[in-house]
């Protein structure tokens, strides 16, 4: 399904003279780090895998290559995200091989109730394809904006679960083309415009403004069972790209002043079951938005984000998607290996 | 159950002129953790609680620590190993408050089996009354020896899940004194003498040869379910007291010396799941002994200590435990707080 190209991370790594590197992949491309492991050690290159699940390259194992003595870090199936890094990585987006067109063809008629003037979104797994679908899309009679988006993501177009900076841009509505589910509810509640999701493989379509009146519904649930809680406990993540400290510290000072009792926790991979034995009513997550959004079911207490957090303390109206923004992005990322910094 | 002293842990930070701090602390004590936090933010000091679950001092929290910006960790529930650390950081032993004499009092007729010359040990949370039972004994007519024990123990007569030395010495017989079950079981295989362990809060005994002749049976059992293995992970922790990566990259070496295809995997908390999508046959723990002897049952895959692919290999006959060994000690640690380095 994805292409990795073991030949020219070899050619990146020679040119760093790495004789010892680490490999980190998700879940889906293991097959395929264990045999970049294969091709690496053939050609002379010591390689260890991480076996830590990662999620985004918001979770960069670069101190661990540092720990283990490697000279260079491997992140395989994200793109470069602006971080501090502490060994040179190579960022390896594996880009699906799906052709993205004939869902578009099939949907036609549904992408029309959008408008004409139309935002046009995807994830780093079909971005390749993003110019192939606008010029389709063009041929058809729409005009498509690609957003620039920000700091946090590496092209034009590109969507993370937590930035749609790149879908904020002036249309009628967003096509979303993807697999997920996540990702264009995010749209959805963070552009508040009609938003279609494509499913290349499946050639299905959702339209995500019910889902994302029914996500909103059961927010607001979790608000509601937050209102008599006393003691909140707000927890950021040490995952590099996660730590939202100042975030984090607001959202304390906020509920202080509030007369709530409230302490800072920091946190590697953010669970309820770890949490168990301390004495808190409520939690707040200041770190992935995708944890108390996707997982609120498996906590025994409610969990909020920050803007729910403002919503609790009657200082917000409107319900707002939890993001982590970037900040101007100058240039993009090529489309294929990047080696950082 | 068990004493935090506040004041003293103050004291220390004031010296330090600490003004935020991380606490980590073990299941056990989250409360304890949660009241420490509140104490130091009334005599302004900010306090962030580590939300990760932790299981030994193999595991200080400094690195994060450094990255949220604290002057300072406070470890509690652990004593002091010998590790470089990031931060300075004030290790909290807890001492449970239960007396251990009416235990050994009960028990003389089954202690006296053990022989006339005893080894004694127990873990940290006992260590405080260690003279008071070697005084009990002495006068029941035993002659007592209490190891000296290596630099990952923090007193003679401590032991460890990962280290026995204070229990390798010149004696009969070993008694235990403590909760735990695989503290003893470990003494057991790791001295071969016949070893009784002496619950002080129940008043219960269990002689443990029985056990880690049961406990050899399945890794006996574990060792047969591998022979045909092909493909070896071999696994080491990024856990910065759990880091053999010397020891890793020998069991490497070894396997692939008679054949095997093996690679090398760094993670922090290892537990199968995470490997679910790797295509090995079987798994070697360079870590934390207690991964493969306690959780195997959770592995789909045969999971096996050093030791036991030597035995795997022909190299070696006679069951050993893994254990991971320290150099010689130089001082004892303060029977309180330690502030570290």
């Amino acid at each position: 399904m994805h292409e990795i190209s073991n030949g020219e991370i070899l050619e990146a790594l020679r040119e760093l003279n790495a004789r010892r590197v680490l490999i980190q992949t998700p879940e889906g491309l293991k097959r395929e780090a264990q045999s970049l492991a294969d091709f690496l050690e053939e050609n002379g290159i010591e390689a260890i895998i991480s076996g830590d699940i990662n999620y985004g390259a918001c979770d960069p194992a670069d101190r661990e290559a540092k720990m283990l003595g490697c000279d260079a870090l491997i992140h395989l199936g994200h793109s470069y995200m602006r971080l501090k890094l502490e060994v040179p990585t190579i960022f390896v987006p594996a880009f699906a091989k799906v052709d993205v067109v004939p869902a578009l063809e099939k949907n036609l008629e549904e992408i029309r109730k959008l408008g004409e003037r139309i935002a046009l979104v995807t994830t780093a797994q079909h971005i390749h394809q993003l110019e192939r679908a606008r010029g389709f899309l063009e041929k058809e009679g729409f005009e498509v904006v690609v957003g620039r988006g920000d700091s946090r993501v590496s092209w034009p177009g590109q969507v993370l679960g937590c930035n749609f900076s790149a879908a904020k841009v002036d249309a009628e509505g967003v096509l979303f083309i993807g697999a997920g589910y996540f990702h264009p509810l995010g749209v959805a509640l963070a552009t508040r415009k009609p938003t279609l999701a494509v499913n290349p493989y499946s050639g299905d379509v959702i339209w995500m403004d019910n889902e994302a009146e029914r996500l909103i519904r059961r927010r607001w649930a979790q608000i509601a069972k937050a209102v008599d809680a006393k003691k909140f406990g707000v927890i950021t993540s040490t995952k590099k790209g996660q730590l939202r400290l100042a975030e984090a510290k607001r959202v304390v000072e906020l509920l202080r002043e509030h007369g709530k009792y409230t302490k800072l926790i920091a946190m590697n991979h953010i669970s309820y079951p770890a949490l168990e034995g301390f004495d808190f009513d409520a939690y707040v997550v200041v770190a992935c938005p995708r944890v108390p959004i996707d997982d609120y079911e498996n906590w025994r207490k409610p969990v909020l984000t920050p803007p729910e957090v403002e919503i609790l303390l009657g200082l917000r109206e409107d319900y707002e998607f939890d993001e982590i923004k970037g900040a101007e992005r100058r240039e993009d990322e090529p489309l294929g290996i990047s080696l950082r910094p």
